[in-house]
Parts: C-alpha cells; sequence; structure tokens
C-alpha cells in the first residue's frame, strides 16, 4: 500500500489550499491545522491514500463539522466528535471502519477527518464528495451517485450524540441534521453512510487534498521568491482572475444553521469603477457584475487576501480588506447533468441554469506517493466484522 | 401473569379519560381510538398488565407522538412509527423489549402505545410517567427519578427514523427530538430509554390507564342515566369546578415544535361575570382569574363540554364554545420537591412557586384485573437478548 504520510510543512501548505478550495466556507482551516499538527507532535501519524490504492470492500465514511463557519470558529470542537460518530456508526453497522475522507476537501472540513484519523491511526483517503465545500450534506458526487441516506451520525462537543437509522431521502437527511445541529448549538461533528473502496474509487472527487497541497506550495513559493501569489494559485488551478478591489459591503446573518448574505467587491487599480457582488450560504455561490453573472455554483468564487494569496472566509469578511476575487472551475464530476441537479444554481433556489466557467479538470497526486512506494509500508487491511 | 385484555367498550371509555386527563394535550385520543378498535377487529390484543405484576428486570420503554396537536390532527400517522423506533432501540441495545407504556396518558399518547403493542403482541404497563400530559420530554417521574437520557428514538410517517444514543442531560434530549420533529415535519413518534419493570414499579404514576377508563365510564354511566357527566368526572377525580361558561377568545400559535397561546372563559349562569384566562403550551398551563391564580402545572386544569362532558383540547377550542373549567390534583409522585422542579410553574418560565389544588390521591386499578386473576393467562417473560 502506498501512503503519503504528512509532515507538519505539508499542513501549512494543505492549509492554504483548503481555505482556497472552500470559496469561503467550509469552516476555518487555521483551527483544524493547529489541532492537526498538535497530534503530530504527539507522535500520531496522518497517511493519505488515493482511492485507487483502496481494497475495493475496503469500509470508508465521510467525516466532517457541520454548522455555521461563524459559529464554528468561536464554538470550538471538543476533539472526540469524531470519534465519537465513527464508533457510532460501526455500533449500529457492526462492521469496522478501514478509512475516513472528508466529504468536503474545503475549509476546514478538508482537515477535520485528519484528526479523527489521526487519534484512530486509520489513513485518509485523498478524495472527497465536492472538491470544494458547499453548505449542505446532500450536495456531493457521492449522494448523487447512489450513496445511501442511511446510517448518518451526528455527534457535539458536549458528547450529545445520534444515528440515523433512516432517512426518506438525502434532502430529508440534510433536513435533520440540520435541525439537530442547531438544536446542539449550530456545530457537530456529522459522518454519513459507509461507502465502499470501489465506490469512493468511481464517484469521488479525486485528489483533492494532493491539490490543496499543491496550491498551499505554489502561495508559499511565490511568496518565498516574491512572486505574485495570486498568479501562482490560478497557474496551478487553472482558474482566472475576476477583479481586485476593496470589500465596500458584507451582510451576514444566522439563520436554520447556516450564515447567509451578500459581499460586495469594489475594483481597485486597473479594475476601478468596477463593482461585483457576491451571493452568500456559508460559501460564495453567484459572483454577478451589472446584470452579468461572472461564476456560479458550482464552479469555484475563491476570495484570496490581494496580496499575500491568504484565503478569506465568508466569516472572516469584513471592509475594507483588499482582496482579489478568483474563479476556478469545477471538477467534472460536478458539471454532469446528475451533479448539477444537486449543485447547481436552481438547487440553491436560482431561476437560472449553470453556464460554465472555463474547462474542468482532474487533479492529480502528489510525488510524495510514488515516492512512498519505494518504502515498505502498512498495507490498509479489511479489518471486517466487530469483535 | 394476571391482564386485563381491552375491548372496545373499554377503548371508548378510555379514550374519554385520556382526554380529561391531556388536560387539552397529548394529542386528539379519538384517532388513536379508532386506530385500535381496528386492529382488535382484526384480531390483535391489547393487554395491561400492572406494575406490580411486572418481572423486576423486565424490559420496558415508553411510547409516545411528539410535535404540536394541531398539527397531529391534520397529519396522521403512517401506522409503523411505534414498530421502528421499537425495533431500532432493541436493535441498539441488543436487547428485546418486554412491554411498553405510555410516558405521557393524556391525550392520544394514552392510548397510542396500545397500537404499537397490538401489532408486536406486547403487554402495555398500566402506568406512566405524567398522570397527565405535558408539553416536553423530559417532564416524567422517569426522567426526575433517574431514567437515563439515552438511548432514545424518534420515526415519522415517512420512514425516517433515528436513535440518540447519547445527550447530555434529559433536557437536551428534548431540544435534540424536538428539533428534530419540527424537521420531520411537526409529529412523530418517540420513545425514551429502556427501564426495568423494578424502576417502573418504583417512579411510574401507576394505573392510569385504570383512572382514564375509570373517568369514562362515569361519564358514559352519568349521559345515560340523565346525570350530570362533570358531577361525575369531579367525583370519580377528587377535582372541584372552576367555572362554567363561554370560550371568548382563543389564541394559538405554532412555533419550536408546540402550539402555544392562551384562552379566555367568560363565565355564564350562576358564574356570570366572572373570567378565567388560561395559558397553553400543548396543555392547559396557568389558570387565572383577575390578579389570582387558581391552578397551576402539575395541577390538572381540564375543560370540558358543559353540557355531555367531552373533554376538549387546546386545539378544538374555538369561540362560542360552552365549557366547564375543572381542577383535578395532580398525582402525589408530581408534587415531589423533585418533580416540582422540572414540571412546577418555574419549569415553565413562570416566576411563582407551585401552590397545591386539593388533595392528591392514588389512582386505582380497574377491577378487570382480578377478575383476569381468576383464569388462565400467558406469563410476561423476560425474553431476553435479541438473537
Amino acid at each position: 500500500m502506498t501512503y503519503w504520510t504528512l509532515t507538519e510543512p505539508d499542513l501549512d501548505r494543505i492549509a492554504i489550499g483548503v481555505g482556497i478550495l472552500g470559496t469561503g466556507g467550509g469552516g476555518s482551516p487555521y483551527q483544524q491545522m493547529l489541532i492537526a499538527k498538535a497530534l503530530l507532535r504527539q507522535g500520531k501519524r496522518i497517511r493519505m491514500v488515493r482511492p485507487v490504492d483502496l481494497p475495493p470492500d475496503a469500509q470508508i465514511i465521510g467525516l466532517g463539522g457541520i454548522g455555521a463557519p461563524t459559529v464554528s470558529i468561536e464554538k470550538m470542537e471538543e476533539g472526540e466528535e469524531g470519534v465519537r460518530v465513527l464508533r457510532a456508526i460501526e455500533a449500529h453497522t457492526g462492521r469496522k471502519v478501514d478509512a475516513v475522507l472528508g466529504d468536503e476537501v474545503g475549509g476546514g472540513n478538508g482537515i477535520y477527518p485528519m484528526i479523527t484519523a489521526a487519534k484512530l491511526d486509520l489513513p485518509v483517503v485523498d478524495a472527497d464528495g465536492m472538491g470544494r465545500a458547499f453548505p449542505e450534506v446532500q450536495m456531493t458526487s457521492f449522494f448523487v451517485y447512489g450513496q445511501e441516506s442511511q446510517p448518518a451520525g451526528l455527534s457535539d462537543a458536549e458528547g450529545n450524540t445520534l444515528v440515523i437509522t433512516q432517512a426518506s431521502t438525502p434532502e430529508m437527511l440534510e433536513k435533520i441534521m440540520r435541525a439537530a445541529t442547531v438544536a446542539m448549538g449550530c456545530t457537530a461533528c456529522m459522518t454519513t453512510a459507509p461507502m465502499t473502496g470501489d465506490f469512493v474509487r468511481r464517484f469521488g472527487i479525486a485528489h483533492t487534498t494532493s491539490q490543496a497541497w499543491t496550491l498551499g506550495d505554489a502561495v508559499l513559493r511565490a511568496r518565498s521568491d516574491k512572486r505574485d501569489p495570486i498568479a501562482a494559485i490560478l497557474a496551478e488551478a487553472g482558474g482566472s482572475p475576476l477583479m481586485r478591489g476593496k470589500v465596500t459591503d458584507i451582510e451576514r446573518r444566522i439563520g436554520g444553521g447556516f450564515v447567509r448574505g451578500r459581499l460586495t467587491v469594489a475594483g481597485l487599480d486597473a479594475d476601478a469603477g468596477r463593482r461585483i457582488t457576491i451571493d452568500i450560504q456559508n460559501e460564495y455561490l453567484v459572483a454577478t457584475e451589472g446584470e452579468k453573472r461572472l461564476v456560479m455554483v458550482p464552479d469555484l468564487i475563491c476570495i484570496v487576501d490581494a496580496e499575500t494569496g491568504r484565503p478569506i472566509g465568508t466569516e472572516e469578511q469584513r471592509y475594507g480588506l483588499r482582496v482579489a476575487v478568483l474563479a476556478i472551475p469545477a471538477p467534472p464530476l460536478l458539471r454532469t447533468p446528475e451533479s448539477l441537479r444537486s449543485m447547481g444554481p436552481r438547487a440553491f433556489g436560482y431561476d437560472f441554469d449553470f453556464a460554465p466557467f472555463g474547462q474542468s479538470a482532474e487533479a492529480r497526486p502528489v510525488a510524495a506517493y510514488t515516492a512512498a512506494a519505494t518504502t515498505a509500508s502498512t498495507p490498509l487491511v479489511h479489518s471486517g466484522e466487530l469483535q
């Protein structure tokens, strides 16, 4: 088995990259990065595995934070949430989990599963169901392509834990999970139904942790070489600049377990006189200039600091920030007619169809896997029934 | 084992009695009675058992509807909700349920567990945790005296089902259950943690189904003999009349999974010129006349049709109804300092202490048990681990 074992410098890169892919949401990568680094210092390990290397019958579950990012930034995880929901799902199915992944690579949720994995010494699959962040549970390629709605689990920092043993649809699962999360104080850890290795290989967005690392590495190398980090991001991600400017208005309200609102950016320098507004539901959904829709879900709208390339989450936005607004094409699997029904503009209540921005491309695994392949390494063994 | 096997005439009596004990809430007894009768006609049986006859280690769970009565009257149960939550709890604990009970005897919830019991041929314990109806899950003598917060279950008419495997407090359990119920469309079937036969015998409000039957029988006999059914209710329940009058105002709003509001009754005839207002949270909570608080939770405020003695739920109240407002002392177990912390006025946000109305008394089992004791009957066997 070929693993990519993460180091602290890897986590620095991944934290920047998942922030970019988070399109404003997915929770703060910073806190998750600090927790993950602390675990490495305690001697724990975080091993990434490519989807192609998974045994077909491996039992995989997705883990992540659910709630409003604005709340999770102040109400920290207690740390054992992921372990509790994983154990609750194992107890329900009677089968051990062999590896975890993030349903959502964007934001803190791109690091979240690594923490549970480190605690339990489980590998983390280098794939997710979004290739970005989305506000609702059912908005993943896994659910689009047939993941079961149950069992799913939820646990909060006080230990409150529940297992959804039956949900009529993924949308109903989202509704129940969201309501329970609000009751728990608006932030919790969730897991969706176990998937097989074969299913993840076929319907996951592959190598998105690798992509995050590559983006973060490009930013750090550009900073170190005094090059423009934004150009470096766009070169790696195949994206385009929309505008550089200043945040002139930010409206945010928390309701129903989400943060919703709208951001306005006024152009500066070469973009002076332009004005872009961006709708928010945890993430940046649609960017509009005058009457023209520039970019829309599932394509990625990323906002980064204009100087450093640091990604800026919806909850960090404030008047006066100098930012660059970027567009990155969504992965091919998010642009299929099936996926667009779950993740396109109409799924968010908009009255228009998806118009793509730029050319999709598959993400590539980092070179570290190839290096690892030359060294001996623990195999990922299918653990089988619980004792 | 001594059982009381219910007949259709028994269900007629119980439906009236649980309506009276429902103090306006607990869901409509009428629908539940019709479903229970239909099951008897299909050859199913409903066997009641006294708490004193339970094997000490029997596994008992409480079942009932949760939500706003105003919704449940229009959104019917699908019928298998109780079976689903019971099976979900059995699967979680690995142990079969030996008998069921209603956590709440008041309203439709006084009949609800009989339906699941008839479907699964399980006995129903003649006891509950309220001796009436209350709006919140944790307001039972069981929780007051140490019932665990988990596991608890919830299922709706579409099959959505969840198991709460850990809840930090009974109040948190209520909060999570209520939020999930709202997500499910405001009505669902719930179950609380399994209890032993010994625990139910010590901390249940005993013989409350018997009490409901006795009240209903008194009403039917009075009607048949052309006597005043209200006097008959009061004689059986040890209660007092507060006023006869006309409903002059009813305010109801649904929010957070409850119906809340206020009812005003203006006196007629001997009570002309008087005016009582009654606060509502699913049930009638506090009756006030001018500056004077007449009756308050946990004592029972019951409103019945002035002519027929038919109990009138909060969701059926409307302008012009001729009603009698009655007060019935709560069972002794609800008036302890421990219970008052969960069910007294302060638990509902009022700024005053409980002032009792009248003298508490324990309910007695119906004579049918003694008759049954002389005939051979199936023993209640502890079923043990699930196969």
